[in-house]
């Protein structure tokens, strides 16, 4: 495993102490229990939004600390949850009177140990859940997971939140953007995991695996390879399938790299897919094009669809000053 | 090659067209000569900034069109200058009384070609050269390329054009961050450039390219693999005996990722980068992690260091809002 690394013990730690030194006008980082706070303290009431995970898919969650998203990110080893004492810590030091809001990605340890974490807590405390990969059947028996979608719903909860919404609003607004959230991904190529020194599963080199999750988990079909335009109809066809919009609807578009594949690459997807959605006279009304979800070094996308009205639209573009998404402030 | 394409011919202008779409708030693409420039229009009299150079590094230059940074950018196919009808054209619709300046990477095919453009133009005409990558000699017969340092230089001189400097003055502005500007880089693997299917020089397992140019040029030598430590120092070492920074000096520090590698590891190798600096008494005052000079899908990094002073900081911090980089905007 040829990466910029010391030891697979000190990664996680050593990174993290890079990522709070870049970005200290934003962020503070509290070493043990593991957690990165926002910096500008926000208004007396506010509802604390905290997330975390797994490392490994950076920028989220640690980059979407600040103003107008998270206060706080717990982030466990790669690929694996934070523990409750993370989140509880996090929240006890972010909560500023309006309880808090947990958003958690469908895996089994993250939902279990954020939790135990709310059970501790003697605020109020509610949970977003999200599901947003439709690569799995709506009746699998763990659920869907939760991929790139989670930034929608950070991003829409966040500005939410800076304006003063309250516990119950925010997670009634976070289940509808979840539910108005469906992504699918693809991967050219498996990811190296620092534990393991080599990849989490090998494709062999005409073949893609449709569906992927973001720690490489087993999608729906292993599919020849083929071009762009086809593998992006593939990815927009499982969409539509699964929400069909109606023409007319306003949607954001949002392609997300998983690690190793070129911003030049993912703008083409963006073009195709556009053209997908534009041909069914779905009105592409926002987007996002860039590395937000990642799974390590993994090559390959994944398409995220938002289903907006003017509420979302609305939120989603206040103002969000985070060390990953920016823009308004 | 398992790449997000259609066609190695249709590749860019794809790109473009999706690129385009997604910014549609900041940029505008001519397609033909290709370039992409501006939406916001300068205030009259402003000197125009244009850079441009080959497809492969995005979002250099291209995600860097926007307010506070360049008016134009003109992108060549995969690691091929582009050509100077389209510096010319892009001159032409963004030159607005103040004459332009031209931010070119020292690579001959750019050098010529936009010479011939600057030769073409019928308004006062400037450029600044940009060769940080300190990989090689300064005696070298090519000179030093230029590498992720433009992105300082386009920043710095973007926000002084915007304030209203003149012709001259951004192009003694411009030559003096250049000569503040060291970089050097380090690949542990090649990257694959569409038009060959593969990569532009193997890397054994258990060897690093010390020096890599961001096509995949050799640099200084193939070491062995080693510890991020290790090789964060080498090249600090490297960037050391270049510049000599005086104890208290304030910098920017730069980590750029080449394409493939991980946040996680950029963030790592800055934390290394910065205690580095941090022991020799160098303040590092502002910094940027990320992948903003790529090298196609290159495993690796480089570093970037700028010596700054109150005009330069002041200058790195003023607004800019374009689709790669934004602050204060």
């Amino acid at each position: 495993m040829k990466k910029f690394i010391n030891h697979v013990d000190t990664l996680l730690d050593e990174s993290l102490r890079g990522f709070a030194k870049a970005h200290q006008d934003l962020v503070d980082l509290n070493p043990e229990p593991r957690f990165v706070r926002r910096r500008q303290p926000p208004s007396a009431g506010k509802v604390a939004l905290i997330s975390g995970g797994g490392a490994g898919h950076e920028p989220l969650h640690t980059g979407f600390v600040g103003r107008g998203m998270l206060d706080a990110a717990c982030p466990g080893q790669v690929f694996t949850s934070p523990t409750p004492d993370q989140m509880l810590s996090a929240a006890q030091a972010v909560e500023s009177g309006g309880g808090v809001l947990f958003i958690v990605k469908n895996y089994a340890g993250d939902v279990m140990n954020f939790e135990m974490a709310a059970e501790m807590l003697d605020c109020p405390v509610e949970t977003v859940l999200v599901q947003d990969d439709i690569s799995l059947p709506r009746e699998h028996e763990i659920g869907r997971r939760g991929v790139a979608g989670t930034l929608v719903v950070e991003k829409i909860l966040g500005a939410a939140a800076e304006e003063g919404a309250d516990l119950g609003r925010l997670k009634s607004l976070g289940d509808r953007v979840a539910d108005a959230t469906v992504s699918i991904g693809v991967a050219l190529s498996g990811c190296t995991v620092p534990a393991l020194g080599g990849p989490t599963f090998d494709l062999p080199p005409d073949k893609t695996e449709i569906g992927v999750g973001i720690h490489g988990e087993h999608g729906r079909e292993v599919a020849d390879f083929a071009s762009a335009t086809e593998i992006v109809k593939t990815l927009c066809v499982a969409i539509e399938e699964e929400i069909r919009p109606s023409p007319g609807q306003k949607v954001l578009l949002h392609v997300n790299g998983l690690g190793s594949t070129t911003l030049m690459e993912l703008y083409l997807v963006y073009e195709l897919a556009h053209e997908f959605w534009t041909r069914l006279g779905v009105a592409v009304h926002r987007s996002l094009v860039g590395n937000y979800t990642t799974a390590l070094d993994m090559a390959g996308c994944s398409l995220t669809l938002t289903l907006l009205d003017d509420e979302l639209i609305r939120l989603w573009d206040a103002p969000v000053l985070t060390p990953a998404l920016r823009w308004g402030c």
